[in-house]
């Protein structure tokens, strides 16, 4: 299901034949998931996600790109999106993620959901230690 | 504020002392923070807490220490639990985290929710592509 | 899949029914969707929650209806609920909702998460300027 | 800090005045807690608002008032209300809530969220057994 | 769908026959429901969920079972986790839980998320009188 | 509290100082809230979410000002993020939202949270006439 309509023929659009063909080239694939084509009802709002995607997360960085998928992982998890733990789960895959690796993001992921619920069930003050900017501030 | 009383003097149980003793000596520091103070009010979850955490987040694993520390910040983030970001984050300062990669990591974190409140508000349906169980689950 | 019985012929009950029909009389409409039919295994809830949504969202007010339909989206899309992302983005349609009109609200809702999340992740302090209400409240 | 001004004199309004009244009388103290306050800004969203949880809350029910107050908790640790956790685990220690029962409904709530992790980490299929509607809905 | 492969035969593992066979004998029933199965791909992490959930959840304690599974739902359908929506409220009608009791559960937890909502939007002030540890830390 | 130590003297950065410029000549104020301060710590992630909020928030589109205030108050209260809530309002209020229409934001998001969960509590099966996509995608 769907809540836009993807255009049939998006590729006919020049904008978004582009993007494609940037993913595609980016990606050594020819496979163009189903976001990038459901994004495709608006060329504008594909080429600025496509752009931020690609900067963000296919640009050499701070961090090596296995990383990077697993940080996404983690919040796409803590906001219940299927479709994003899906993607990203391929994606991890794709940068060597191993049944151990996932089985062991699983265990942080689920310990760290926990910890959450525990220490705002008990509305735990912040210590003053872990103020980073205390003086700076107000 | 709180809505547990912490116990005034949390090691004069010999429960809570063990486990205090324990964070001393695995993390090298005197520090307690306020989390496994306010958990003292009940010795049994202090324990079994402090025994899963030490074990997922203080033990040799597929990841290094800081890697764990970047995926807990991205849950407490999407969790908004303040306190759980507060302290994860000195945790990965103290593994290391230097300012450049605390502004990738809060790059991807907040894209990876851009892209899940734009998957979630499209509907986009999951490529078959990334199943990874389809043949043995119905 | 639902987790409960929808009953087989809902409109046998005449609470059902009187409720069924004035949805049918409000919205124009003989298509009565799922969430009603869902709702029907308890008729004292089904009315209490058509009156409210009714009032709410039916009844003239400070808003026209597509602006309160554009606010029930990004809640429904903030909290992940995929049924209520279709109905209310169908509704929207209904009132004239056009493709780009959709493509901005997406962006709105995205780039909103995206500094939700970067916000959380610094903890940024309040602005003592933001505060409508600090000489009343202690 | 608050995001609208609640009046300084909420009861010189008669109406605010007699939802204050009926609070008071309700739970049989005079304290008025601050929701109510700030809610006094507008009277019919407090009228609106005290009126269904008097009636979900303050009624006798299937569930005895204990219950409904850790179902209230649970809903609100999970979707990180520090008022709501505050105010709501008051209101289960006035309805006779243990510090040992305070412990378990913390266990429970932190557990579920480690299991809704995971299982959205998994992207685990719903059992058919599990669908108590299959035959109703198409 | 699901992002891991579970074992076509997971009982040929030792370790994953002998959670299931717990979890048959703990619960008296031969259904093994799919995220014990999907957990299978890595035994380790299926023995330490279900160790945890048998003791939480199937020990006598300070709650009944049910009340504990309604604890669980509305932690569940707050994290929108439709799996564990659907299994725990199979397990709440296995204790016994009626359909008005199932409509009064709603109308608690949609309720407690409204006020959550009403709350977080008004920004309202802690009451200093919520604070149970306020002279404990800081 | 923060996580980051935010620059004493920001503007002697030429890049944070650019940022600041527009942002004042931009909103027609010498008032500069602590995101921005907070930001500067990384002038990049400090340019580029201005350009983005600037390009979504402040540019003549679909929707007037107030109505894009109105959904960014509503993503942020869904997400729990205090500092957004607080922000967002305030900007509301400068693009003239009065308190008749605030107690009538608040009523919409509530109750679009209210039924939130209460169809993912039923997990009420989408109707087949909201897909818009069907025929499309497979």
């Amino acid at each position: 299901m769907s809540t836009i309509k993807p255009p049939a023929d998006p590729e006919s659009n020049p904008r978004v034949k582009a993007v494609f063909d940037d993913i595609r080239a980016t990606r050594k694939t020819d496979f163009i998931n189903n976001l990038w084509r459901s994004l495709a009802f608006d060329p504008a709002l594909l080429e600025k996600t496509w752009t931020e995607v690609k900067q963000v997360m296919a640009t050499p960085s701070e961090f090596d790109p296995l990383t990077k998928e697993l940080i996404y992982i983690a919040v796409s998890v803590a906001n219940s999106c299927s479709y994003c733990v899906h993607s990203h789960t391929a994606a991890a895959r794709a940068q060597g993620m191993t049944d151990a690796q996932h089985a062991e993001l699983l265990a942080i992921i689920s310990l760290a959901a926990k910890t959450n619920h525990l220490v705002t069930g008990l509305q735990v003050p912040v210590d003053v230690a872990f103020d980073a900017g205390a003086s700076d501030h107000d």
